[in-house]
Order: structure tokens, then C-alpha cells, then sequence
């Protein structure tokens, strides 16, 4: 990459007052560690204005996005540890954005992947530099109440009637959310080859609508198991509410503690809690569950490249999260011998929900913000932004992974099953 | 497992002096080493007849397998080590089965895979203790020479009409292998969405047929690379016979030659010959033709868990050759960051084409006599029992793999492409 030397590439422009002018004096290091942050993230087309209003830009054309930097102390934050400052520093209203969060953080991240300094390569004990052992036991419990039980409220506010806060699958990219998370749960479904009477366990359940959904419409029993309380407390009202109550157990636990054997295992958006120190015994979780001819699913967040999440949203959004790349998710299978049967990667779908939710939640900001306050607010936007632009980018992938034990040759001959839905919900 | 003692298991059964009375007087020394024998494979439900007519066999179900142990020094070596020597003894006529070669190896196999000695777990260096690093520029061409230039005109005798040496996809399983051949490039194809005028590039095109397939049906451009003689040649005659010589390029060079930017990349059923300390360099081929938005597609045959084909097999018939697991693949995606967008597990249909191959080359057994000697045919036949075998126990594996750059957002938003076609050719 040819970085442009800071004398050459940032434009210093005419004060603006009318702006940002909270910070007290601008200071020549000041506008020296602006240029050195710029070029250390890359040198992206962005347009900086101080704290007194004094601008910065790179040359070329006009940049359409700019970063707002309130104080000085914001400034040396972001120089020290970006990944990990412009979240609180943005969280806090010390940095500001024009021109589009996603938009912002799709220039930044395409930007900083081409540095040395950030690019992300594949590392194959990456997950394990920023990611103490978190997802023990008492862990797991820990990281899951950090983040799902914030209040039910709330995310009724901005996901979909039936609660789902995973990828959805859009047959159309013009479908409603609401359909796009039906039609979801029918792939997964589908992939499965459920049929009436058979029994299925699902590992990390949400509120549960997956779970009711195969129930409701495929004629199974499911026991469903996920660690956070405010999750199952609502699952199990829907499901008497909906009288499927009986054929739907809920139980509040970790995946290592699922007994019995099933016709079908699935875990939606639950590995991503997992770790990859965990994926052997989770393995075997799925291997003393799974029948003889039983068929398994897992949908998961994941990478191309083996590379640690930034660390503000390990410290405040997800902790103890990792999305595997398939190689690392090859550890469920390979010890096992399970066969993986088909690999779909829906990374699209996901920048699609993304925005959806996004857009739900800035739709009812008000009612958010009777519920929490501004930094809250800000962190989630800042978060459901990240999601948006890393699965564009393609930094994020989504997989959905059908496998089964090796001898089964009962397992379906074509994707027959599947193909009068692909293309319509 | 339970292995029964000698004693227990192994019933001596009355002479028979009707077969297999070509080696001499048979001792205690030789009824207890064929007991040993037994033992060592974990016990399999198998009767064995030693070269006087002495039989042996399991106790329980009467089995209707049997095996035929024509002379002392064949029973010694099947001892000392079966995985090569079976192979070869069977070939010389030293041994011979009843009941079915394929469900021979099915039961020894299932047998073996119980027993602590023969059991294939998953070692990550595996493919390097049977494999010399054979897959250089000069070991490779010899590899593929022994195999693929035993001469045309014995392949044509037992592929379809295309000649088509790699799984093939049946939309029903009693479809012939001939609508299984083109639906397998039909499948092929629309995997990489193919559109008139663009530009492919395939490496290891055997005799060619997808490469022209492609042209006639899909208005692109091939060019192909394989470095057997006998194919290309062949693929360079019928191009020609077919008028599409203009359109589809045969070059008879490896596919570290590889030389300009194509809209997709295709290979089928190469990868197996390449050997995983060759997948990163195989990868960066692939990142050098590979234009911005194009898609590619890895046909091959693969493994649950990564184990060494039979020490028989890389000496007798596919030299340098590995079917790598899926983790082992990743090596040729993750180090570029390629999206792996679409995985497809067509074990079964690969059990069906070997069966297919099987069948037209006992068919065609008298031809192929005038062709090579018995040892061959002996030594054939057993090959592609194997397969069978193989393929239905789950012991190998086919895998379609279709990737892109990771920035490509013009992917297929769904299957939906594949639909129409996944359940009729």
C-alpha cells in the first residue's frame, strides 16, 4: 500500500465555529496526531473536524463522510487503541459521525485492512489473544446475562413478532423481516427433513420461536435448552399462550448438561458463544444426542480468516464471543466423524436483518429511550452499524452446516427438498 | 470392543477338498495364523478357506462371505500387513472372495474400523506418512501418467459416452450414469452461474468434456489444463470433431502454469492429486486468475477425517493422491480470504457412478482381456470395489465447493438458480 506522506495528503481546512467547539484550543500536535491517526488507520477518504472546528481531510475527491473529534483526550484514544476506544469514545458522544455510521465504519474497516498494522490475517490461536477462558460453566451464564437479558422489552422494540435475533433468510431481498425469519426457520426446517413424530433438540433456543415453529408446523417434540433466564421465561409463556406447551420442554441450561437422543440437533446463533476451546465438547454433546440416522444443523456467525472480534465489542457487547472460520468449525465434526452434508453461507441475509434492525431500533429511539440512556443507545446503534458494514465487507460470514454421522445413507440423495422453497417463502 | 477369544470364536469347519487344494498340507501353524489374522481385522462375520479346503469360520450367523487363501506365504503377508498385501495377493490370485468383492470390503472395513489398529482417526499429518512429497511439477506428470495413460480406448470401454471419470450427479438414483454425467455438469455450471461471453479457466480437465460442455451450452470460453497426454490429445480431437476448437483451448501444462483473469474457476476432481502441501500455492493460483466478482468451484473427493488412502492403493493405482478433509481444504480458501459460499456432500452418488463403472467393466471384462493381463483386471476390479465400498460406508467423501472473493456482493442471493434443476436433469 502507498501511504501518502502527511505533508502531502492532509488538507487542513478553513475553521468551522460552528462546530464542535468544546474542546478548548487547537494545538499544531493536535493536527500532527490527527494526521498520524488518519494515516495509521490506512489514510481513508474522511473528512476530521477538532474540537474548535478546525478541519482535515484527505485529498482527492471531497470525502462525504466526517469524524468529529469533541477533546483531546478523545484524540490520544483513538491514536493509542482505535478498536477499542471509537466505540466508548462514540458511545460517550465524544466522537461524532456525518455522512452515515455504516458508511463510516465500511471506509474505515476497507481502509485499515489495508494496513500492516490492522489487517486482518488468519492466526490460528487469534481467538485465544482476546479471549480469556470465558465460556466456562459460570462463564457462559455470565457473558449470555450480559447481553440477552437487557429486558425483553426492548428487543420487542425492534426484532421481529416472533423474536428471532438471528440471521434471517430472505427469499427476495425485498422481503418483510417478519417473512424472512418464517421463511429461516423453514430452511432449517427444511434442511432437517423433519418429519411428524420425530424429536429434536435444539441447542441455545432464544426466545424460542424455532422451537414452535417445528412444533406448530412440522408435528415434532423439541427440548430446547439456553442459559439466559429472561429468554426461557418468555418462551415458555408463548408456548402455553400458543398451547404447544406440551409438546415443547424449555429448560434453562447449559448445551453440556442435553440428555436423551434425537431425531435432529440444531443450535441457531448459538456457537458464536461457544469458543473454539469448547466446539470438542460440544461435539460430543452432538454425538451422544444424535440417532443413528438423525441429521444436524448448525447456523453460526463466521470469518474467512481466523481473526479476534475488536475489543470493544468483546468488552461491551458479546463477551466471551467468537465467530469460527469453517476450518476451526471442523472441530465439532472431525473427531466425531460426523459428515457434513452442505454448506450455505447466507452473509448477505445477515447485512439484510442487520439493517432492518437497525432501522427498527432508530425508529423507536424515544421508546428506547425511556428504557436506557444516551451511551446505551448510542453503543447499540454503534453495534447493529458494525454488524451491517462487516457483513457487507464480507469481514463476517453466516453458515448454515447440515451434518450427519458417516454411515447414514439415508440422508437425502439431492437438495430436492429444498428447492420449491429457495426461491419463494 | 469385545474381541472373543481365539477359542470362542473361530469354529473349524470339515475339510472340503473340492477348491482351493493348490498349496500343500495344512498345520496347526497355519489354522492358528489364520485365527490370528481373523482376529487382528476385529473378528469380521467372514468363513476362510485355506489352500487344502480347511475352513474357518465366526461363529453366529452362517456368513456368506468368504475368502479363499490359495497358499501359506499369502496367508503370512495378509498377516504382516493385509492393507498392502490383500491388494496384491488378490491381483496375483493368491486369494480370492465369494460372495461379493464390494461386500467383502464393506464387512473387513466395518470390522477393521473397530479394532484399535485399524481404526482411521483423525492425525493431522496423516497424508504425509504414506506420501513422499510426489506432487511436484516432474512428480506429478509420472503420477498422472501411471494412471490416466493406461490408454483411451480401455477408459472408453467403462465411462460414459463423454468420458467423464469423476462422480457423477443422478437427480434419481436410477438415472443412467450417462443423464448423470450431464447433470453433473449441469450442476456444475450453474453453480458458477455461468452467462454467455464470459471467460473460464479449468484445472485438470481430464478428457475434456466439461470444458466443452460448457462452450456449447453456455456461450463461454475454456481454457483447460492437464498434464496426461492421452487426455489432452483426445479433448484437442473432439473439440475439433465438434467444431468448438475455437472456443475451448486445451493446454497440456500443470495447473501451477496458469496463466490469466477468468470469470470462474472450475476444477473437478484434481484436488486429489494436488496434496495438501500444495493447496496454498494452489490457492494463490486461483487468486491470480480469479477476476473481482468471479465465483469457483472445487470439485473433489474428500474425508471425514484426515487418514491415509490404503498404502495398496497410492502403490497399485493413484500415486501422490490424498482426498483431503474439509479443514484440510480450507487451506487453499483461508490464507486468501475467499468466501466459501456453497458446500455440497455428493457421497452417495459417488458410491452410484463407481457401481455404474463396475458394472460396464465386468461387462466389458473379455475386451478389456485383450487389453492387459489378469493381474490387472484383478487388480481394476478391486479398485473400483473399493470405491464402492468406500463411498457407502462413509469411509470417502465428495465434496462441491463454490467460493468467491470476500468483497463479492454480486454472489446468488439464494439457491434459487439451482432449484429448478435440483430434482430432474
Amino acid at each position: 500500500m502507498k501511504v501518502p506522506k502527511s505533508g502531502e495528503w492532509l488538507v487542513p481546512l478553513p475553521c468551522r465555529s460552528d462546530k464542535a467547539n468544546t474542546g478548548g484550543r487547537v494545538y499544531g500536535i493536535d493536527t500532527w496526531l490527527t494526521r498520524k491517526f488518519l494515516q495509521t488507520i490506512g489514510a481513508p477518504p474522511l473528512r476530521v473536524t477538532l474540537w474548535d472546528g478546525t478541519e482535515l481531510a484527505t485529498p482527492g475527491s471531497p470525502p462525504v463522510i466526517g469524524m468529529v473529534i469533541r477533546d483531546r483526550g478523545a484524540l490520544w484514544r483513538l491514536l493509542t487503541n482505535p478498536l477499542l476506544h471509537f466505540g466508548d469514545d462514540y458511545s460517550a458522544g465524544r466522537v461524532e459521525i456525518e455522512g452515515g455510521l455504516v458508511q463510516f465504519m465500511e471506509t474505515v474497516y476497507r481502509s485499515m485492512d489495508q494496513t500492516p498494522k490492522f489487517r486482518r490475517t488468519s492466526d490460528p490461536a487469534a481467538y485465544r489473544r482476546h479471549q480469556p477462558k470465558l465460556n466456562s460453566l459460570a462463564g457462559a451464564r455470565q457473558n449470555i446475562h450480559h447481553h440477552y437479558d437487557v429486558g425483553n422489552a426492548f428487543y420487542q422494540l425492534w426484532l421481529d413478532a416472533e423474536m428471532l435475533y438471528t440471521c434471517a433468510y430472505f427469499p427476495e431481498p425485498d422481503a418483510s423481516l417478519e417473512d424472512a425469519q418464517i421463511a429461516k426457520m423453514e430452511l432449517v426446517c427444511r434442511k432437517l427433513r423433519l418429519r411428524p413424530g420425530q424429536t429434536v433438540v435444539e441447542a441455545g433456543c432464544g426466545w424460542g420461536a424455532l422451537a414452535r415453529h417445528m412444533v406448530r408446523r412440522y408435528g415434532v417434540t423439541v427440548r430446547a435448552y439456553n442459559i439466559s433466564h429472561e429468554q426461557i421465561a418468555y418462551a415458555r409463556e408463548r408456548a402455553r399462550a400458543e398451547g404447544v406447551e406440551g409438546r415443547v420442554e424449555y429448560v434453562e441450561d447449559d448445551y453440556r448438561a442435553i440428555t436423551g437422543k434425537y431425531d435432529a440437533f440444531v443450535s441457531v446463533g448459538m456457537l458464536e458463544h461457544v469458543g473454539p476451546d469448547h466446539y470438542h465438547e460440544l461435539g460430543r454433546v452432538i454425538d451422544r444426542s444424535l440417532t443413528e440416522h438423525g441429521l444436524g444443523l448448525i447456523h453460526t456467525i463466521g470469518q474467512n480468516v481466523a481473526a479476534p472480534m475488536s475489543p470493544w465489542f468483546l468488552k461491551r457487547i458479546f463477551p466471551g464471543s467468537y465467530p469460527p472460520t469453517l476450518r476451526e468449525m471442523m472441530a465439532l465434526f472431525e473427531p466425531l466423524e460426523f459428515s457434513v452434508l452442505d454448506v450455505e453461507n447466507l452473509r448477505q441475509h445477515y447485512a439484510k436483518t442487520c439493517e432492518h434492525w437497525l432501522d427498527r431500533f432508530e425508529h423507536h429511539r424515544d421508546r428506547v429511550r425511556e428504557m436506557f440512556d444516551e451511551r446505551f443507545i448510542r453503543a447499540w446503534r454503534l453495534y447493529l452499524s458494525g454488524c451491517v458494514a462487516n457483513f457487507n465487507l464480507g469481514t463476517l460470514q453466516l453458515y448454515q452446516v447440515v451434518f450427519s454421522r458417516p454411515t447414514n445413507n439415508l440422508v437425502p440423495w439431492t437438495r430436492s427438498h429444498l428447492a420449491a422453497f429457495a426461491g419463494a417463502s
